[in-house]
């Protein structure tokens, strides 16, 4: 998918975002040219901003460049152009919901931190060819779907169902409620990632590329599982190690077991 | 490893460029800031590009940014910064020589067109903590050894031999001749990664971003493998798919069998 043919995600102009902030469309990131001191833009970014929207703001040759991108004339984008998100954000049940049981089991990648929209958009790249039911992502700690993002996905942010929300440890309470095993990587670990069991509906957790899980969040997991590494290396970038996991769940449960 | 404290990896200045190449000193890269059209820097440049060493022309806020990064006073570089590789290249011979065998049995990957930096950093992290013995890249059709790369390959590059090749058929021929196992990635394949048995000497072959493995380069593979694909989306990312490779190496010969 290419962003030029994409422009049903682009909302362009200031009269045409007021109007979608109005119907209660949802946003995923709103771009403002840099210098318009006009109560219109303040009026809209104000707005924006008390939603909890991404702002990014602008020099005028960059938004140059995006309306370039878009194909847009002179004086359509009047200094606004919100993003709107690849496809509709689902609800958390939607995802944690598996009554149909997928041969192999249910999979669920979850992202708290991610922080670079090239790991975000190569993860879920990962977790769409490994047949993941869905993406959940923390709104606060990881990035935003950027068109750095969506190129990086190479077309699965389109396909993936995503859920925001907002802690972590306490959706992955919920999900093991619900009967998901949650697996998580950590140093030292339990187990390495190929020893446990991955066959029932699983949930692999993908923590921040610098600093990993968050002690609460390990808490809620059912195994702490590692890579073993045997170089002088001390990890493996982030969408690498969530590649590996992925692939694992699928090794096990649509060819064999364990080990 | 930060690259400011990476001072030895840069030669800075007109007379340290031109005593590094009357010594033969192996160069990466070579940064020249764009408009100065003195002959003292036309001469070196002329040099430079006869070698076949890669140059990069950056205006002059670019090149004052890397002046920065490398903490240099205002008239150090005089417009000129080279920059050397991380490590010597090894040759084909020390990579390709196992009498050293280790435990579970030697690991190469080879890299023919991967030109993204980003890729080819993150694909050298994860040979050297599977405990990779080196990498072998072509030498034209692969991203040289950038900032951007190094930064991506968290420190991996400092320790993992490298050697650069012409054509990557003519060292694969080579390379089994010597005993190496070559496995590389088409679809369709003959067999899922997981399926044949990596436990030899394994070299693995790693083609381009864009199209995959060159037909002559295919026809020098043992094994052609498939990463199975379950979503809509075609591929994987280059480096997530080295990585699933790489530590199915792994898998199999320190801890158990194909399947």
């Amino acid at each position: 998918m290419s962003l030029r043919s994409d422009h049903q995600r682009y909302i362009v102009g200031r009269r045409a975002l007021q109007e979608a902030i109005d119907a209660g469309t949802l946003l995923e990131k709103v771009f403002f040219m840099y210098g318009l001191d006009e109560p219109g833009i303040h009026r809209l970014r104000s707005q924006i901003e008390k939603s909890g929207v991404a702002v990014s703001t602008m020099d005028r040759r960059k938004f140059g460049h995006l309306e370039q991108d878009l194909g847009l004339d002179r004086n359509d984008a009047q200094g606004v152009i919100a993003m709107r998100p690849v496809r509709d954000p689902v609800s958390l049940d939607d995802i944690l919901n598996f009554e149909d049981l997928e041969k192999g089991g249910p999979l669920i990648v979850a992202l708290d931190g991610i922080t670079d929209p090239h790991n975000l958009g190569a993860i879920a790249r990962s977790a769409e060819a490994a047949g993941a039911r869905g993406m959940i992502v923390t709104d606060q700690h990881t990035a935003p779907v950027t068109p750095v993002a969506v190129k990086a996905s190479a077309g699965a942010l389109e396909h993936l169902s995503m859920t925001k929300v907002q802690r972590m440890s306490t959706t992955l309470a919920t999900a093991r409620e619900r009967g998901w095993t949650v697996i998580g990587t950590s140093v030292p670990a339990q187990a390495r990632y190929n020893e446990v069991e991955l066959k029932g509906p699983t949930l692999i957790v993908i923590g921040s590329e610098g600093s990993g899980l968050h002690p609460r969040v390990l808490d809620e997991c059912d195994h702490i599982v590692e890579i073993p590494m045997y170089g002088k290396v001390a990890s493996l970038n982030a969408s690498v190690a969530a590649g590996i996991l992925l692939f694992e769940v699928v090794r096990q449960t649509r060819q064999g077991g364990q080990g």
